[in-house]
């Protein structure tokens, strides 16, 4: 059987096998193997790319990969012509949450349909070439019980690893996320909510002392997670805390992490916090570009490359930018985007292992229906704008395409030590990839033009992603006021 | 077939005929009919009790009804010996809301399922003998929809007329209802709600001279309205409005009701806006014993006798009053309650037809769990206790239970031009009835003591009541802190 | 003595009497007459200008006017050479709040020098050409106060005349201004400046039925204000009311007013409200052209030509009406923006007699600093600029600048019933005259142009008013935060 | 010249010498000498009492102590007869706040009074008996004025030594003190007070690294602190933050401290930020009590004694702590007030010295007017009621009278390192005594029965306390509303 390398073809054979597939995944006849030819391979691994090479695909495993004379078609293969095309590991994405919201009405009208969202956010992550997400919070258990899901097959999505709450922060009907609910919903309701979140590991702990959170901690890793966040800050000024738990407990957060063999991480937004963080050993830390009005010293700089910290960043596109600087309240608030923008670019230079880190999820349709609209404007917090997007910024604030697509996807997996099985495109690895109609090394963007992506060797049916449609499906909107009788 | 007395046996009837029932009526098999005997019966016309009566029901009508020696037994009747209990006509409440909450988290969670919660509720008020309900503000289509079911026989429910919106007010999502949501909730949303509820008569309306409120008026009474309510007030000082439409205006508003046969009722909330809405022509009006810190006029009073006016009225039981009255934040808080009790006591009085009137709905469950019990506190805007409380409360403030029995009976019938059907039990009125198990003229709280409901000429299959449970489902409450880890 | 017309000299002269004036006002040595010659007179009648005219002032009054010829110089008078100069009368501006302000540290800072603030502005009016102000909201008592001693001659200022609370409208730091105060200030504060302003006036009275405030407004007009307010609507949608009171209490109160033989003013803000005030026999309006969204009916105008009804509206610049319409936060907001403007023009055809009526006061200088700058943009509500932008703004909506001189002056007069002494330069009259640079009918914004202000018959030494800077000198403001270490 | 022992006597001799007085200082004519004969003293260095004591004052400074047999007169000393009298040293108050308030109201009213009310306040602290306050919190410059003013002996009241701004934390109108104020009150005021009272040492600190803070905190000593206050922790949850400072900032800015020779204290409101104060060498702390839901762990004990560590703290008495707990809105915010009680207990026993602090100041009496009064309830952060609201609560907490008297004397002086002048009466050392009419080591409320108070040598003129009242004048209430016309 062989596959034409036109787009259209590829749709098309989609449109055929739907009947016969599994939701959301084509299904493979017989031996389940793979061999994609004549394509250019950029395997993540940070060498030139291989031009006009084959990858064979045994099973969910990479079998062979490298100059198409070398590589032999397995027995049975499906094959795809990639004439033109290039070939990327799937895009890793170090911080979305599945679950992305803290308003009253969104967990009022979901609060017994999260796993359904969770699904839904797994699927659009998946259609657009996201093959692995780290969840860095979110309700745990419906978060593991569509992880387990997804993992055993049931269904379609993108591979998940979750934390579950941030260590430390309230839920999203708390303090930490929304001031309005403890006055505007029921307390019941908002405790019911923040308690799914937070479980033993809410605001409380800030009161006590190191042992104390550290036998907390251990009794929530062992609930399932699969790497821990904590916060070494909270929201910043206005919100909460500059600092959150002392060196002392953030060390026994992370020796419990590490004992527990998983990847510590740390939620900074401050020059203190992140140090201290780095300190007590976390792995890594999200949007650690976020110093408020000071500038990242240099020796911050310095010891993250010290330490091997991998750091995830969250740019924004100029045009983005400018227009958060216009709308800016105050000079101050102008000037924080200014300074983190300026750590950006001083990290890229400095060699600092960065980390695609998209924020994302889905936004609840109502909210969106009245933004003003603003010509051309990004929604980096989206999952499905908002890994493009990362990328485009950071090519702008001067970043290679080819560091850009190792920030997206092998520097994501050594950060989550998941390098043994995930984030390039390697022998014996597993075979998530994504294939591509022009070359991104030329223009990261090219990114977007996504042919066909392939996960655990399958090849995915995009146009039937998401499965069940529940924020991606608009709500009804009020009619015009017109129609009211005027 | 006879039917023993005793509480049991009815209960025990009912068992036997769950198993063939439709939901919530009990069957009537060949010969619909039924013959009740050796009652005490309170026809609700206002004469002294018939000893030893019988109440014979062909079909849903009032067969013969007086002495039992002069009542046929209708051919194969069901025969009910009610030796010792009171038969009063079915209950009814002039003033509910079927969907009562203006939280945001309620209509979040609730805004694809408000004919559950409809059917729901009716069906409580029916369990506890309230036959008919008067539906004054609520989202108009869902409770058409509902109404038009039970009128068909096609789902169990107390009797519903409905009114849809408060002409003039907003919706519950709106600045009459609830000051948080306009923050706390996405506008989207927000106005998709209020617009379900204020179709065509909302605030806007106020703007309006008084001939283009007639036109709008107009439409919604098409629209399939039992009733026309509107705010001759809003909700008073610090929320919206002393006086909402001009005299001409509500003139305007009157007149199509007349125009369509359909009693127009007013809310008011001050003195001057109950005058106006009486002599601008409406047929009643609700909480009318609410005049601020200001006393009802005796002309006010006069003037509801001159017009026929019907006074809906909520009266507070004498300690839930005196705990308000502990509760209230200022004097004039407490003078407020003060002077409305006093009112009601001259109401009584002077003979103003008086009506029930719970403005009772379910509550969500989430707000009751977090409220500070407060020992032996009634709840009188509950659909369960309201009616009960409203005779209670009643009696406590002097008036007979007699006249307390025709004010939760015939007046309501009068007030809203049903008595030819209702209201009574007169021969050929519809057999609404309820039998009870204590004499309600010893004491009008033994109207509680419900043996049997009958509507439309069936026995309630109360225990069945509500068949699908939704707001009296309690919802899981958040685990106590203490297994939380401390 | 003869004084030469130059702006200079005349500065010069009043730096000379300076050092022998009563504050304010410069003296007028022996014979207190004036004569100017050789001015184009403007008389606020109506009729055609008088060229090369003269007008002799005879202690307060207006000896004689005309012709140059044949006006007869008063004995011993100061003769004042106005060649190329324009005299028009002295403006009045009939809605002027000499306290503005609504909030919690204005009214904490200000709280026992509520005197000097009203002795400020009335000078600050007075600077600009207007020579009689009507307050129509404000604490009644310091008014009071500084209108007598205005009038004994005590101090410099406009002529004030005072109506205090609106009757039915809560003090400043109540709900119809203040949202905040309630919970942001202490209630005892809170209480005592509102009481200040509604003494027996206040929200209270909307409880009431019509003699009750009739009685209570009979009380506070023997107080001692010149003239009536009354809220026939509150502040619109979200704020308060629609409508207040009922036809017949605003009946009430107009009887009131006229019995005591002063004019009564409604406060309206929807076409409801404004109907039932004319109806109801009040003499004058202020903002009548704010109708909310919807246009005002033609019957509405009908009725104020047919009432001899003045009406006072506030136009606003083209400029500044499409800052706001852009600005607007919804197109309701917009659209309420345009209807009132097109209100403006409506009327200004239809010959009801229009008033100049700023609704300006002296701003905080605090609120102030911290205004974005937008360029250009002006600002109506204050007593520096508000009459000259009245002017501006009306005559771009089409109003002739002789009807706009008069909407200044004689109708203002007539409207407050001070014609016979007020409002034209006629013999016999109030010499209050304004001397301009510039030919105000060649554009209108000359009125800005003022040369000389005689009050009362005195010249006005514009440069040393206000005497006591409170509100004008601007209170020192915080440091850059660049001091501040970084 | 003899002075009769009794309170009267001495209240004559304050009549008599007022005429010729410096206002709230008693004169002492020719020899400045006095002689208090016949007392127990209680000199606050531990020992058992001195009965039939005499204390020789020679200038501001005690020259003689000891059994009356061996102190000798001094030169044309005044000689108080004190038989049956207590001496015990002037009281020490280890945290005060004389501008004590964070109402937007406030700030306006005395913004450009503040050294009044620090004056009214100094000397309210005088008259009962409190001879030297340590400001802790408030505008730096009034502070340091008021204070030099004092100690050059221009101006009575209480001997100051003043902190100004709490490192880390904003101003009263600022998020930290006051969440209303950015949006009820104008920007550039709120700002003005929040820089004078911040200056370079406000919220912004908490961005930057420890060397930059080092920087700010040695220019801010250098204004002219007397001893440095410093944010270990914010104001809790909710509020704002848990820690504040990194240890490396916190030991940064104490070595500052301590290079300039001043006292480094710690605002710690948690067990991890009053550990890591410790830690980081402050040599004393306030609320040390205050750790949340938390106890206070054995070891943090066990570091305060080994670090001579000072903690002040702030018990309530019982009927106050019970009427805490009861009116607590929920079961967290009880358990923290027993906890803290659970942690002064073991304070108490533990040996770690205690000091006296207050947290009081002068309240607004506009907000005093409206609080519900509650029978004998005690309000501890008042100057006049404070000192001796906590001998009470530490004696009923179980410490005993002497070392209670210690912790308001002894401790105070020996914390803040003025031992060698003050808190003793002994030798050498500054004159300030309180003389007592009953015996304090019977019952430690026997302080409250001052019969004398003597500052820097010199009988304080207690009557005529404070000289100037603004805060202590309460304002005008506003008259019952059934002045107003009901």
């Amino acid at each position: 059987m062989r596959i034409n390398s036109s787009r259209r073809a590829l749709t098309m054979l989609a449109d055929v096998c739907m009947s016969v597939t599994l939701a959301g995944v084509l299904p493979v006849f017989g031996q389940p193997s793979i061999l994609i030819r004549n394509a250019t391979i950029i395997d993540g691994a940070g060498g030139p790319p291989i031009v006009d090479g084959a990858i064979a695909i045994s099973g969910s495993k990479i079998a062979q990969v490298g100059p198409a004379a070398g590589v032999q078609t397995p027995a049975g293969a499906r094959e795809i012509d990639a004439a033109g095309k290039f070939v990327i590991p799937g895009l890793m994405d170090a911080n979305v949450h599945l679950v992305l919201n803290m308003t009253i009405e969104f967990h009022a009208r979901y609060e017994d349909r999260y796993e359904d969202l969770i699904e839904e956010a797994a699927q659009v992550a998946l259609r657009n070439g996201v093959t692995t997400v780290f969840d860095t919070w979110g309700p745990l258990g419906p978060l593991m019980n569509v992880r387990d899901r997804i993992n055993r097959g049931e269904v379609a999505g993108s591979r998940m690893f979750v934390a579950g709450n941030i260590v430390g922060l309230s839920g999203p009907l708390g303090p930490d996320f929304n001031q309005h609910a403890a006055t505007a919903a029921s307390q019941a309701f908002v405790k019911r909510i923040n308690q799914l979140y937070e479980e033993n590991t809410g605001p409380d702990l800030l009161w006590r002392a190191p042992e104390q959170v550290r036998a907390e901690v251990r009794k929530y890793i062992a609930r399932g997670v699969d790497f821990l966040k904590y916060a070494a800050a909270g929201h910043g000024r206005g919100r909460s805390s500059f600092l959150m738990f002392s060196p002392e407990t953030q060390r026994a957060i992370v020796e419990e992490c590490h004992r527990a063999g998983i990847v510590a991480q740390t939620h900074a937004m401050t020059v203190e916090s992140l140090r201290q963080g780095i300190e007590a050993g976390a792995d890594m830390g999200q949007h650690v570009e976020l110093t408020g009005p000071e500038p990242m010293p240099d020796g911050l700089i310095k010891l993250m490359l010290a330490r091997k910290f991998h750091a995830a960043v969250q740019p924004f596109t100029a045009r983005r930018r400018n227009m958060m600087i216009e709308d800016a309240s105050d000079p101050e608030e102008a000037r924080q985007i200014t300074v983190s923008q300026e750590n950006i670019v001083r990290l890229i230079k400095s060699g600092v292992p960065l980390l695609l880190a998209s924020d994302g999820g889905l936004r609840n349709p109502d909210e969106i229906a009245f933004q003003k609209p603003r010509a051309g404007i990004d929604r980096p917090f989206e999952l499905r704008e908002g890994p493009f997007l990362w990328l485009q910024a950071m090519s702008e604030s001067g970043m290679a395409p080819m560091a850009a697509i190792q920030a997206a996807t092998r520097n994501v997996a050594a950060a989550y030590r998941k390098l043994d099985t995930l984030g390039t495109i390697e022998k014996g690895k597993t075979a998530d990839l994504v294939v591509l109609d022009a070359d991104p090394l030329q223009d990261i963007n090219n990114v977007r033009k996504i042919a066909l992506v392939i996960k655990d060797g399958r090849i995915v049916d995009r146009d039937a992603l998401p499965l069940k449609k529940v924020l991606t499906a608009p709500r009804p909107q009020p009619r015009p006021a017109s129609e009211n009788g005027r």
